[in-house]
């Protein structure tokens, strides 16, 4: 943003206005005495209006917003009979792959039991390595679909490419595009043309800026919906998996008034670290968790260290609904 | 971590039960046969003798901790007659410099109202530029320990270099080493020998590990305590300042039993997104929160858009004691 | 890698001749006395056989290569007439995009006059908006391979998704894999079965291990070779767009004896550094160089501030082929 | 940098001939129907005089620069002797600590007959320990200066903190900040104070305006020189040990117009990689290379994996004192 000053102004005075108003400023003087301030994104949010009024100010100039559909988003997104975004935080929980008929089954009766939402695994899974287990594919899909229907229970789950969005949209509530996806942009197309609402999560360095954009794609291409996850991004610290950006959290709930949805899991790895991580992520704003969790973690096919057994499940989904007051009587 | 296996057992079995236990591990075989599974620091914490216990390992070879010092630091750290880790989170609060007697004095009655515990406030800024306002010096430490005594308050003030210490040590309960300096040895070794306890702020691109040896620096050279203080590390993103990483403060909290110090203002400099942040740092297990609070932002010498003002600090700081049920009777 | 002692062994000496081979280690010790050095992965690459060789050494473990098919790859590459990683580098230019026939005409031939071996430009661009323009399509393949055909150059350019596999490799030598794609597992696989040789950008926050496994998938699923393109990581610093990791470079050109390709066009953004950034990367030891020029940079589509004009194209050109000795007779 | 344009010029006009001067640029438009560009600052560099020049630009604004006395700076630097910045590359050599009187001489004799114009060694040692070898102190710097005394070398070594700057300048020819003190302002003061030129490395994760603000220091508190070092930074890949940033050198030598010292065995560790990197950071603009060398690289007490020994180190200087063609006479 770009706050044009008049001839008169002392640039002092209205520099610390808009400190006031919690925005940074640098002068910059043209070559014919025009001075104006330019005022860096890592500022508050604010009405671009309101700086107008100030005494000094003759113009404020900034970029219209890039991603208008994700911005016309609502605070609240309701799917499958439940809201993102109201006044209790959903639990989105389940494995890493769906395993077996019997295995999904065990999780999402554990799950539901606890007050968990949507049932998540993937049936698709994305792996560094070509040779590393990919998923059970289309019928892992179904077993999913059965256990969440018997536990009542929403659905999420990745399409993983162009190809599976179609069998994926057919049972997914929610159709998850992966870390490694973000910015997979026929895939992006192929989501949203589904018509099935988007849980879009973070790529490894993406910026808040491309993150949104991604969404918009989505949005442009027919989702009804985005609900942006935040995984962790790309860190320097070999005791964490990933660094998880919770600031990130706050500026989507605050500042862009979304629904976001926070993976401790993915973010550091460390089942010791995600009951912690995430009452953090609900204080921070968090609309909702998505939280690894196996009957057996030492029998998971992958991702076993960093899911949580029934017991620590169990605990942690207490914890989460004990934090509102709303969920007292739950 | 190391784990040896015996010859007849099952690689995959074993890695299965480190998996319960929340270890990844990865196999690597000696050129006469021999098994060993390696573990990775992104892995739960665990006692080295559950895993000798486990059916098919022989034996168990990990690095002596180096920085004994910190290990042995407890939980509660009692200074000026507040316990920092123990059921009730401590507020710092403070400007970013310390301005005037009159200035420093209305915020330290302001802060005190509402519950703080500690004043902070800078009289050597450490600053970029060397043209920028770098402190008021000598005497606006006197201004600071003569408001936070007035109004009942602990001081924390940072130490900027060596020849700071000791006016530094003199009047404040707990000397700050800034982040520019974590590995600033010289001042990390006059520090511990003024024998106060020290705050030590997290370099820019420091690893949890760099951290606590810094800390250890200080405790062996005299310092009778440290608290860890994370004010987020160097980001990608120009839509804060940094990146707080609340992961690492899970991490010090929980495995390392460490109280724990969040500063959420420098974190990201956005005064709109301290209040969740506050809240989230609190979840995630920190014990204190050092929080930049002006009266008049506006008239603020340096930091004024990330300091918070009156009422926006009244409401943080309501939001934080009333976060914890302890606090309902204070 | 794992190298354990004998029981006499002076774990000093041994660290200390590792240390002359190029190798960091951390001793371990086991509960039962067994002392193991741990060499991490910024060591100096070596065989482990000549650890083995070494007195006290009593075994060394480690893991088997992730990824057998990059491993088997020839230090040099013929693709099109032209030979990546032999003495001489090679020069891959073009615009960000294929405007037009003139245009892309044009480009061909100033290009091929100054030594250039293959043109590039985009007919399906990956770009962050939704809104921003994304490339010609199928008519700008087509103009591409004219003007290069004509101009005896061989022809790069991206399959931006699985639908546009089969047209670029239908026309193109190689199939350029973006940055956003690395890990796009649908569009490897797909890009991998259209038996054209690929070139594959390294991800935005990508380890070197995660590129060199997204190269094992195009391999096994049918690639007949790959080429490793690097084009600058996520940094922290605005003054550049991204931050060029020549070492990377080195990396695989030395321990991996891969022909590498470098694209500071992309690295930085900013013409005035393109010419020093190529000759270094040709010094860390790149194959090929590959260089956004545009005979109009002012009329650029997209990325023109980054693109080199006709004259600092030349100077690029001869400044690259004058460097090695080789060239001098071309 | 900010560009006002005429209410009658396109915008897409301007932005094509900003482009073509190698400028990004935004559109801004004030609220009163003002039209700007915002020029970020990942531009090629450029006098704005020219822009002014541009049809339909009316104004152009930017800050000053907040470095004068960096940019001030000449070309070329002569020390001891030796010209920093002319047309022949200077090598800088020597181990990571001064070992012994003997050790250092047989060092300084070999890097002497190799054409090295610097011995470099540390007296006083930065470790992350404080349980690690810390340096032999003050008769260390009495037996580097010795050794360089006897060779016709000059002197590089490293003040740690404030009780050093005196000893080491007494000593040296130049003054090493070291990367963990880039922002130690106590340092920085005592360095310029002692009037000998400083060599400056840049810190772990500081942008390129927070290391040249640090040189600003430098030479506001007395420093007749600066020469900024590049050592890599904080990178995300356990490949190496950290991430070598030639982007930046090139960006320091073309648009800063000053004499870059580059430091590649901090910068990745790897003893193999060392000598491409050279070459590349020669390249790249860097007027002198740091590298670190040992006549017995097993038996050194610090750094010895990443320590050419030497053969190695014979090779890597007539690599470099090869490359230009100046140096054929030497």
């Amino acid at each position: 943003m770009l706050v044009t000053l008049s001839s008169e102004a002392d640039p002092r005075r209205v520099q610390g206005e808009l400190a006031a108003l919690g925005l940074w400023s640098e002068t910059v003087r043209g070559s014919k005495g025009a001075v104006h301030l330019l005022v860096p994104r890592h500022s508050a949010a604010l009405d671009p209006q309101r700086i107008l009024e100030l005494p000094g100010v003759v113009d404020v100039a900034a970029s219209p917003s890039p991603h208008p559909l994700v911005d016309a988003l609502p605070r609240e997104l309701e799917v499958a009979g439940r809201v993102f975004g109201g006044a209790r935080p959903l639990l989105i929980a389940g494995p890493c792959s769906v395993e077996s008929p019997d295995s999904i089954d065990a999780i999402a009766a554990r799950v539901a039991t606890e007050g968990a939402s949507f049932l998540r695994g993937g049936a698709f899974k994305p792996r560094s390595s070509p040779y590393a287990f990919q998923g059970h594919g289309a019928p892992a899909l179904r077993w999913l679909a059965d256990a969440a229907a018997k536990h009542g229970l929403g659905v999420i789950t990745e399409a993983l490419d162009e190809g599976s969005v179609a069998p994926v949209a057919e049972l997914a509530d929610i159709v998850q595009v992966g870390s490694r996806n973000m910015q997979n942009f026929g895939l992006l197309r192929a989501v949203g043309a589904s018509g099935r609402p988007a849980l879009l999560k973070r790529g490894m360095a993406a910026t808040v800026d491309e993150w949104l954009l991604a969404g918009e794609y989505l949005l442009h291409h027919g989702a009804p919906a985005v609900l942006f996850c935040e995984r962790g991004v790309r860190g320097f610290d070999e005791r964490a998996r990933n660094l998880l950006d919770l600031g990130s959290v706050a500026l989507l709930a605050t500042e862009h008034g979304l629904p976001v949805v926070v993976d401790p899991s993915h973010a550091v790895g460390r089942s010791d670290l995600i009951t912690p991580l995430s009452l953090a992520a609900r204080a921070a704003g968090a609309a909702a968790l998505m939280i690894e969790t196996h009957d057996a973690p030492g029998e998971a096919l992958s991702d076993g260290p960093q899911a949580l057994g029934p017991s620590r499940f169990s605990e942690l989904a207490r914890a989460i609904l004990a934090q509102d007051p709303e969920d007292k009587s739950a």
